[in-house]
């Protein structure tokens, strides 16, 4: 099992694509090179082109006659291989590298994840930080955000947080273990965690108590849009350079 | 006059050049297609590639039959346009654009410029900022960069922290109004002001300036590098996307 971090600024999001520059394709790339047979990977969660990550976690199975500590170091040099202007630093880095029993399998044996989500409220814009979090320029009014955070806390059916068209395949009920609201100098923070997201569903609830923050929807209709399950009936999509899947939860 | 700040990260430089993405060939195709005839513009400092400025200044000379404030809105508008992922934030803006005399020439008026160079020394290593500082993991000693710091200070022949095979056109000498090294938690800061400087003269500081950090080479010797003249007594060549062109002085 690994855990990694990324900057999803130039990653064309998680998942492996034929033509694209993918965190997946590029680990793999260098897995199969270091463990001289072809790897495939299973990640906990498909991340969008420019969502990040502090600890994805993903698994792959096989006898490679390579110590596992060593697995990491090479793939780490190889990972810095995308190094330019002088850095020896990649924008993929393996955190931790473990052993795991033979049946592991980083996505279904998961029990939750943790996002957070960084909104800039207000200061100068900052181009360099474009990448990183979601200029608000008005002011966000916090109470009211944690007021509707409320609402979505617990057990219910999320619908109206799935981006319209997602393929249903089974429930949108999830949990969400606990939502909270801070700020952190001109930065608004939103950090999440539950059992299971849909699509879009962490950057669907940021743009919503974004509206709510600047008094465009009321805390309490919140809860309305949830009981109607219709996705017209909460916020906008926020951008996903605000997005980082923090951690990955296990028994 | 304009003052433009950008993220050098994903430029080849400043400097105008046929088949690369650089900040002048993109404000010059901006400023073109606003003004609506040919642009040219004079920048102060021709910035590496990788190489940040907070207050670059450029100027450019016309009669457009446009208010000049709306030159800088338009613009702005149009840098946004390498938006992606939902971001509506460029890699350049420009901060302020003001009329000047007509004889009024950036780079020919200007009477200096200050630099910052921005180093992370030890913590953990941050993905999100390799493109935005020069990681150095030993400890470096403040202090003795603080003696060394003081042999630069003043009017010298610099040569030795000109890049080797620099095209000689002029004098090497400059002066070095001030170099201040200083820490800021995790980080080691150098901000350095002159009347001018050599081809990569910040970044052979920098470098030379973490050496005697890391007790590689004495203070005193920074003096004997600078009284020899010769590229091989200073140090190495920092990376560029620790530097940042911080302001340019004017009358």
């Amino acid at each position: 099992m690994l855990t990694i971090e990324y900057d999803g600024s130039n990653f064309s999001g998680w998942q492996r694509q034929p033509n694209a520059r993918t965190v997946q394709g590029e680990m793999e790339k260098v897995l199969t090179k270091v463990c001289g047979a072809k790897v495939e990977l299973n990640g906990t969660s498909r991340t969008d082109a420019g969502v990040h990550a502090l600890g994805q976690r993903a698994s792959f199975k096989g006898e490679y006659g390579i110590p596992t500590d060593k697995i990491m170091n090479a793939s780490n040099n190889h990972l810095c291989g995308g190094k330019r202007l002088g850095s020896l630093i990649g924008d993929i880095r393996i955190k931790n590298l473990e052993e795991k029993p033979l049946d592991f399998h980083a996505r279904f044996d998961s029990k939750g994840k943790k996002y957070r989500y960084v909104i800039q409220n207000g200061g100068q814009v900052n181009i360099f930080r474009r990448n990183y979090c979601y200029y608000v320029e008005a002011p966000l009014d916090i109470e009211s955000m944690k007021d509707a955070a409320k609402y979505i806390i617990g057990t219910h059916d999320f619908a109206c947080f799935q981006a319209s068209g997602s393929q249903i395949r089974e429930t949108t009920v999830r949990t969400v273990y606990d939502l909270d609201v801070y700020k952190d100098s001109d930065d608004v923070i939103l950090e999440i965690s539950g059992d299971g997201f849909l699509y879009n569903m962490v950057r669907i609830i940021a743009g919503t108590l974004v509206e709510v923050g600047l008094g465009k929807i009321k805390p309490d209709k919140v809860k309305l849009a949830i009981d109607s399950g219709l996705r017209q009936n909460a916020g906008h999509t926020a951008p996903a350079q605000g997005l980082y899947l923090v951690e990955v939860y296990y028994e």
